[in-house]
């Protein structure tokens, strides 16, 4: 089974105390299930994954993949700053039935022998495929398409990558020049997903908290109505556009829009989270309301 | 005259040797005015005046205010590491007849003691307005709504402030509570416009290489068609979007669509410049017959 | 009890698999106290705690309290990502028999008021003191002695901070001059620590591989020789110049220090360390020789 | 004639008014040549380049370079964030009679390819050498080892470069490994310099306000006394290292202590310089006394 569509960048549901939500994650698993989703990826910034503790992870990693039920593949969120926890973090996902694990340089590592030996030392760990996770945002470390195809081409492992250093577009070109051991998936809250698949992206990776849009431009691009796809997709860019003018600040923002739909029992965002305005609230309904939306 | 509306960050354009070409500064500058605009900010990082000598940019002011005949406000970048030379570069654009002066943070001065010093000094200087440039990315300064508004309530020439720290939106909000001395103008792009209107920006400033489209917006909202105007500003998004992930390789696009469009005659960018592949051309070209322009 | 003196920021031993080697953590532990030192902090960055699993690090809290002995007070690194973490890691480390926690902020939180909420929850939790880390290197977020001192004006367990922002000796005397409820301790690898006692600083935080040399400074200094004590630790500062130019590279070569000297079994560094090449040994034992250390 | 030695980085002395003291610049730079220096760099980041107009760098451009009389080699900084500039104070400098130019990185141009053509562009105009500065800090950028020997090995004027990224000994080794074309000037204003000597570094570049302590250290070590250079180097370490611990600060405190031995009539630094309170004025001449130097 190869990851290919729409892999959400899943949230943890905390209840009003901070505490992990068993029900609320079970129900949010199906909702995104039943909302088309290719893939899941767990355990992820957007999934405050940062700001757990190990056994919170583990139970995390053990709901979402018992809920799951096999329905569609897991990506397990694994990285860490040192290569024996992230090492023993990918094995642990594997026992547990992960698809693969998704890596992020460690933070600040600018020196790509150490970086190749750090995903070198993970693959050799396990069996199930790594999709690289490129940050440079959160992590200070830049990878290069050349250095992107090297990962790939001398690592059997290192399956796919997940872009997030704009453009997207360009990027996507440039690592297939390279190499065709790599499938790329799109990122940047969706902006540019019509572009990326345009570009010979695989699918994206993103946590946009409406991914039945982005589901539904994946299929119509996909059947062959690429015009179809774009027209659709221009006509929702007002909401994936607002969502991700958010950064982080949108867990908080995609927390409340899963209340209001009942999926979740709660909104609460793990301190230190920013905040959204209620006026931000306001606009997002206008919103979703005008690009046609419930 | 107050600025307001859209205040067009304008290209330097060069010859295919590298230097300023001045018949293309004309024909720029009256495009713009043609275009509707209600001021300009020139010298600014998309006009790569940080690529150029002093008397470079002493020609371009000279240039710009000459061809532009009042018809508008010119806004001058004055940005320098240092308070001498920012304050020279102000009482030259006052000199010559600019509206105001733009000035961000010196890089990486976190202290805002020293900060407003900066501020406070440059003041003293001139009689013009200065617009403060809210630009962390490239100065790694972050300037709080708060400390924006103390600049404002205490120093009498600071009114006007550049936002580009996302969320805009957000951010507009922010500073309003704070103090009624300062106008705020939108940025990152034209890519939330319409939703910094509705917070109480004044206009924008941005780069965008169709500003007819900002300023048919802006004109629907404020003769109070605001539907009508969020409805035609949404159909331009994916435009708006496209250019704006290109980030500061946005100079090239843009340059080599003012050369179709027969503005200007060489879209020459100064080394480093980022390139822009073909295809970003051709994506780019579909889009704008996608939403309908030329 | 309070906290003043040489706090050795503590290695983890591992062994050459790169587990952790508990006879050699707990020769090492003894070793410390033998050399004098008033104090222990365990768990921090120089611990390669980022680069261990929570077990882990429950592991090595334990048998390092547990070979203590209540001989010296030990602090324990809490730094968390996220409130709750950093909450229940001092929860733990109290119920340990920790005598404080040390805190530094979650990493790019340039946000005052979230940052005081994230030390005033912790505080909330646990009875025993807080050390604040100043780390704007590693944090990317920069404390202002103002802010420091309302830290520690409002929270009643925040005693202590840790600096690490150059120059020291001036941040010393600029919090001092804002606050008397905040005991400093000084960093930079102990190249300015007789300036920073003179300063006002209570003693210092540093994993200077000869601890030893500090707490004979620290012993002359206090008990009325200070000229003496200022030429001992200058004669000694070669030794303390050199180690402090590896900066995180510093690990390695204080494992392999501690390995030549018989207290720790290997010096294995958890990838990503950064390695340190055969001619810095061979510089660091000329320089140990040339100090009058053996 | 080759650049080796002491190479001092001067400050720029401006009048208590903040324009450039002409006078004191000629007392300044017989000061230096006085003091033993090989060579003298002008216009860096300590000379407050950054914070001046065009016309006042050529001043002190002329001022300098008529000065010394050709006495010592004159390296000139050149720096900009475009090639074109770069290209053209180069050829000013060239023109006007400079030994070299030294080149940092344009700000986060983490760009091997667009970073080797900058320099081989700016290479091309003129036919006088090039130091590489290799300045992380305030740059963004990365140099490795490898890329420096690429620049030497193909662009024939880059012949130098100046180290500023700890641990300068480690990098020293790593690029004589990689190239022979390239001859290495230590930094870290001077703190490691008997052992970047060592190393392989054929000087230093340094603001140390003491050069005659650098170019004593130099000259016994080249003559063969090692072990008195490192014993004399030792002895002043304390004084070295105070004046490293004040980063760009150490502008101020330098201009102070030229003040005090009447070299400079003013210690007026440009805003926004670091302010150095009193009690480091104090250390500082304890420090110098300390180490027997007056």
């Amino acid at each position: 089974m190869e990851l290919n569509g729409i892999c959400v960048i899943t949230l943890t549901p905390f209840n009003d105390k901070g505490n992990i939500d068993e029900g609320s994650l079970r129900r949010l698993t199906n909702f995104y299930i039943d909302s088309g989703v290719h893939g899941m990826v767990i355990l992820g910034i957007m999934g405050e994954s940062h700001k757990m503790t190990d056994s919170e992870r583990s139970k995390v990693l053990e709901v979402t993949l018992e809920e799951t039920k096999g329905r569609v593949p897991v990506v397990v969120g694994c990285t860490a700053q040192g290569t024996e926890v992230a090492k023993e973090l990918s094995i642990q996902a594997e026992k547990s039935g992960a698809h693969s694990v998704m890596i992020a340089a460690p933070r600040n590592l600018n020196n790509e022998e150490m970086l190749f030996k750090h995903y070198a030392e993970i693959a050799e760990a396990i069996s199930i495929p790594i999709v690289v996770q490129d940050e440079p945002v959160t992590t200070g470390v830049k990878m290069s398409p050349k250095f992107l195809a090297t990962l790939a081409d001398e690592i059997e492992n290192v399956q796919y990558v997940k872009l997030e250093e704009a453009p997207t577009t360009v990027k996507t070109t440039k690592i297939l020049e390279e190499t065709s051991n790599l499938q790329i998936f799109g990122g940047l809250g969706g902006m540019y997903f019509y572009e990326e698949l345009v570009r010979g992206a695989k699918g994206i990776m993103t946590g946009f908290a409406y991914p039945e849009v982005l589901v539904k431009t994946f299929e119509l691009y996909t059947s062959g109505n690429k015009n179809e796809a774009r027209k659709y997709f221009y006509e929702k860019l007002p909401l994936i556009r607002f969502e991700a003018q958010l950064g982080i600040g949108g867990v908080t923002i995609r927390k409340e829009t899963f209340k209001l739909r009942n999926v979740i029992d709660s909104s609460h965002v793990r301190h230190p989270g920013a905040a959204v305005d209620s006026q931000t609230m306001d606009e997002l309904q206008e919103i979703i309301e005008f690009v046609g939306l419930k």
